[in-house]
């Protein structure tokens, strides 16, 4: 039995490249007492792998590439997972990972399809839950969502417009757009690609924004400056556009900070970790009421797809949460 | 009578030019029933007089400068302004100012020198005393000010020395920087113009910076960012190296808040009108016991000097808050 793995071969520059990952071959592990060893199912796709792979990652030349992963366990000398359990972990990009059960969670595919473990059950959605508490939009609030057709905006935006506030997506193409107003209920949709987002803002937006949700950053994080409301709240949950960047550029508008009294905070997700119960629950019954519509991009392909699926995630060429099937 | 003014004759470009002024003169008004005339006896120069100047700014072609002016009633239709007392307002770069009393604050020569009304007690002190509540700095934090020799920043960090904290000021020369550590009491000053502020804030600060009260941006800014504590504060009370740019540029690392899930909120002092007389009678209080220092360059020579004046604000010229006497 052979485990296949995704190696860093070579830090990459800009778009991960194909030559910046090697596939490489190693028996299937066996787990010694103590340890469990998961065959990998689903792998998550995520704009935040650049930066693990950047020299400041904690991804080294030679590893296997980390990756959220949903698996089962296949073999286990750990008393605390049997064989055949399901489970959620930092696997990396591999068929089978060994593991001693440190950031291992054992999922219930009856509360909801594995996949959505990684999607709106997953750190994009519970990013999305955190966000909007950092933002902490009230009555009558606009809230405009960045990255808004992808993993965590669709469901930031979803949750907003649940909370009764107005939601404005800010996406890549017409289509994206039509689904974000059509299908997930969102007051309107900018696309960043064909349209002027300021120009956009002023008309959708005119007494300014309230909450913006940036998982983007660059070009789309200035425009939105530009448009906030006096006390507004900048939530920084990523920065897509930064992690392909050799230099990175910050937001030339900052200043609007001072001008309308606004603050911008950034948060990681995992700081939440004792409230991930409270949210999982919640967005599990929203996504079983069908309130809450979480779009897979599932891809097959096995852990030879991955070098050609990451940058999809930086294109556009994806919407809602890409996943590659093992 | 005579009342000389100083207009905006060109919105400057960079830093303001002698020829984007020009000194008129006119009668000394006189005032209508319900209005008062000052003679203006102080003007405070300040960086964001730069920012009033430009296009987007509240002062347009051919008006008086706007300024911060301690003065004199010189006559008076008003029923609440007797002649000869002494009051605060926006009266401009001029020798005589007429107002309908809108904004116009009496002072109280006992309780502080009238210069004072412009420095520690005026628009200065309060920005730095309320920049400090918003950067709610705890106890065992490490607080670093930019601009620190400036009319905000020194007193920032003294307050936030009195009050216990760790205090790392930042400043351009070695004579300002040992004024911050010998007299005004900082634990520590950074030359920015001379040192290297990363390495230094790696020696000065190996845990992080809590708070980062910035008045500045630019470099000064995205070095401290590199090295902020988790769930750092940077509050920003100005941008002075960004007044002068024709085209501004944001702080490159401000990914920084994501991944030390730190916040950057700005503030405008005005907003806290209501808590002034609390925050002056405690900088009054402090100013007088002697525990709070405030140094003030006066500079003589009447609305004529003003054009050579603003830019020392710019270049570092000058220490403490920059006073124009008439």
């Amino acid at each position: 039995m052979t485990n296949h793995q995704i190696r860093l071969a070579a830090r990459p520059s800009g778009i991960p490249k194909p030559s910046d990952w090697a596939l490489t071959e190693e028996p299937v592990p066996e787990p010694a007492p103590g340890e469990l060893v998961v065959a990998n199912e689903y792998l998550s796709i995520d704009p935040i792998m650049r930066r693990w792979a950047a020299a400041d990652g904690p991804v080294g030349i030679g590893d296997v590439m980390e990756a959220s992963v949903v698996g089962r366990v296949s073999a286990s000398g750990h008393p605390g997972f049997a064989v055949g359990e399901h489970v959620y972990g930092g696997f990396g990009v591999q068929e089978f990972a060994r593991s001693d059960g440190t950031g291992v969670t054992k999922l219930d595919p009856l509360l909801a399809p594995l996949t959505a473990y990684l999607a709106a059950l997953g750190i994009p959605g519970l990013t999305a839950y955190f966000g909007l508490d950092v933002g902490r939009p009230q009555e009558g609030d606009t809230v405009v969502v960045s990255g808004a057709a992808g993993g965590v905006g669709s469901i930031s935006g979803q949750l907003a417009k649940l909370r009764g506030f107005r939601v404005i997506g800010i996406a890549g193409g017409q289509e994206k757009c039509r689904w974000l107003v059509d299908e997930l209920g969102f007051d309107a949709a900018i696309d960043y690609k064909a349209e002027d987002v300021g120009g956009r803002l002023d008309e959708l937006a005119p007494a300014g924004v309230d909450v913006f949700v940036d998982n983007v950053g660059g070009a789309v994080l200035d425009a939105v400056l530009l448009h906030l409301a006096r006390g507004a709240r900048v939530v920084i949950s990523g920065g897509l556009s930064q992690y392909n960047a050799d230099r990175p550029s910050g937001p030339s508008n900052y200043l609007q900070l001072l001008w309308q009294r606004a603050s911008m905070t950034g948060f990681l997700t995992p700081d939440y970790e004792d409230r991930y119960p409270e949210a999982r629950a919640e967005l599990a019954a929203l996504l079983r009421d069908g309130r809450l519509i979480s779009r897979e991009q599932r891809v097959e392909g096995g852990v030879r797809a991955f070098p050609e699926l990451l940058p999809m995630v930086f294109s556009g060429a994806s919407t809602g949460k890409l996943i590659l099937a093992l």
